[in-house]
């Protein structure tokens, strides 16, 4: 079995190597080099993975049995729900497509959403609501990677794109301290109940296959909107494509 | 297809006939003429009710596509579970256990409860899982009828037993408030969503489901309990039994 510190430093690993800041897709992303009918492609999908978290995390709390995992887990669905109309991360996405010159009816209906970004965000609802909890608390934990990221993106974004304004990504200012608050318990509630070194390699397969999902979004929208840029019938054109 | 008042009126006769507050059991723990084991084994019971009800809850949330019906439906899961470790519907259950005697331990464990309150419980909990959301918020709807038993039960049992007192019962005042705020939101939620006479039905049927929920738990008492009063084994034994 893996020390708490090896443990640890495999799942981090995992990130250095699969977390989705190493796509092409996010590296042109920050780096100013997309049209805005990428980036609002990019909004519009990732849409739909913001609105079913709330359903993951629904999910992972009814099967939890102790009351303290599922108080902890409820500040999720907070964060992501509001406390009431027009407060809550899901809102706040919607704020950020209306932004980039999307019509929020148009993204909140998920119509124009690629069908590779529909099976990614569902394998992760079923994982979570078909897996050990162990698996499905582990599966939450790219958030560890996340803040990196939102950095990067924020002040790539407001520097490459005219269109982007500090108050369009005012989501991602929650994420700041939601994120590192919700990996930090989740970290520590995978060392302290992976008992073993088979429920260890759960755990880490767990974070591998959400990294996968993070990842399969980003290569939809690069294979629809960048390279070979073959939009599939149904789904999001931008403007002049 | 009922007019609102029509329907609401049909709802009502349903609990008018079939709620528990027509039992045997709970007619004989309201008027003091049960034995403290047999009220012990009421509490002991009804503890495996209490802890089930945030996973229900939850499986209703993780469903739920409309965030506002998620915002509503999570006060449930803060009147269970709590704010904090120690607080909570079900904390307080337990400490109503332990006021009448019982070691809470044991009481959480759920090991002395008996197979009939195991399967009526995890069948409701199933039928929010699985039903329609319709009939998911519907099978709520006993609620209605709490505020009136909840009077009469702590009014009887506070006068009938001498090992009773306000603050062990103090798991009701809560629900006093708690319950009519819930079963108001969710009486106006199948109003407006039964959209037609055959979605009406459905609504009355998870109505009638859930009374026989509440019903077959007080069945599986009386005939452990009263009478004929055979104790299957490993359920809990009363002191003295």
């Amino acid at each position: 079995m893996l020390s708490a510190a090896a443990f640890e430093a495999a799942l981090r690993a995992i990130g250095a190597e699969r977390y989705h800041n190493l796509h092409p897709f996010h590296r042109r992303l920050h780096g100013g080099q997309l049209t805005k009918g990428q980036v609002q492609a990019w909004a519009l999908n990732r849409y739909y993975y913001q609105r079913c978290i709330p359903l993951k995390d629904a999910a992972l709390i009814a099967r939890a049995e102790d009351p303290a995992l599922r108080r902890e887990w409820r500040s999720r669905l907070v964060d992501h729900d509001g406390e009431t109309e027009g407060d809550g991360g899901i809102v706040r996405w919607l704020k950020l497509a209306e932004g980039l010159g999307l019509d929020r009816d148009y993204v909140a209906s998920t119509r124009g959403i690629l069908p590779g970004t529909r099976f990614a965000v569902e394998a992760y609802v079923h994982f979570v609501a078909e897996r050990s909890l162990l698996e499905a608390v582990a599966s939450s934990l790219t958030e560890l990677f996340s803040p990196a990221i939102i950095q990067e993106r924020v002040a790539g974004m407001l520097a490459g794109y005219p269109f982007v304004t500090r108050q369009t990504l005012a989501y991602f200012d929650k994420r700041l301290t939601q994120a590192p608050r919700d990996s930090n318990f989740a970290l520590a509630y995978v060392i302290e109940h992976a008992r073993n070194r088979d429920e260890q390699e759960l755990v880490l397969e767990a974070l591998r296959f959400k990294c996968g999902v993070l990842w399969a979004q980003l290569d939809a929208l690069y294979y629809a909107y960048v390279e070979p840029g073959y939009i599939p019938p149904g789904a999001f054109r931008p403007e002049g494509s």
